[in-house]
């Protein structure tokens, strides 16, 4: 079954700092022809880290869109031309102050592809040692250390409801030894 | 610590279809000021949907934001003051033919809480029975109906990257019982 969509025109709308907005006209498979609207964004990296006494580190922050803090693996924005390994090790020793030498893809995931393109790539990593915090201007985090159970409690009571946080408690449940 | 930033001034850059585009002066804690880019959205709802031959029910569409298609359970976005509850019953329906009498939350989600409030409730049905498909104009989908194992095999190769999908599915590998 044919279901591409072609772009016949293209508007950009707004050219920001995190992301650009674009309407397309599109192609339909049927010929016939609808708009799109399309979020560009440069793509994001996450670690679900686990500390020397077992415990995944989550940081809590305010997010503008929601007006709420979010509890959430730490993550982070590529910059350009960045390479994703390199930047997950970047954002998790600037936002945690932990450094992580091995990092293992446990998958990629789009958060909303019906109208971005962002991408986010999460790692899992352990044998961490200490490093040095290091936040951007804009930005104010609080560390929490879970384990585990802690975790997946906040998850089940919806206190976790951020999508890659989601992800990686999940994983840990089902790939990761928590009981060691 | 307080985490909280205030508006001080709203410029709207774009009122869409599905999306609005804001962007934000705000106030940081610190007192200094920034900038944040914001996507609004009305919400969306998705199914984890098992068949009576204990299939996960995936749809095939093509995504414009990242020029590809992807595999996804059945979602769709909130109408005006819907319920979200009845959007699940809708959307099912409208893009798989199946009717679920009840639904229970599995979880609610962000996909990407850095720039857009969008909220996802992915809900979980089974004991489906048979109604109607009915595709707005501009959707066109292939319906996928995989075992867990199937879905599984394509978490972990790769092949599925959407968010919902992931949540979902490794939701199912915790929780349901896949071997009756």
């Amino acid at each position: 079954m044919e279901l591409n969509e072609k772009t016949i025109a293209k508007t950009t709308i707004y050219n920001g700092k995190i992301i650009d907005l674009e309407v397309h006209d599109i192609a339909l498979p049927n010929g016939q022809t609808s708009k799109r609207e399309l979020v560009k964004h440069n793509g994001a990296v996450a670690v679900c880290a686990i500390t020397p006494n077992n415990k995944i580190i989550l940081v809590k922050q305010f997010r503008k869109p929601i007006e709420n803090t979010l509890l959430e693996i730490p993550a982070g924005k590529l910059e350009l031309n960045e390479d994703r390994t390199s930047a997950a090790q970047r954002e998790l020793e600037e936002e945690t102050g932990y450094i992580a030498d091995d990092l293992q893809l446990i998958t990629e995931m789009y958060g909303s592809p019906g109208f971005t393109n962002e991408k986010i790539s999460i790692y899992f990593a352990d044998n961490l040692r200490i490093g040095e915090m290091n936040l951007d201007d804009d930005e104010f985090v609080e560390l929490h250390e879970l384990s585990i159970e802690e975790a997946t409690t906040k998850l089940q009571n919806g206190e976790i409801t951020d999508a890659k946080t989601i992800i990686a408690i999940q994983y840990l449940l089902l790939n990761y030894n928590h009981s060691k």
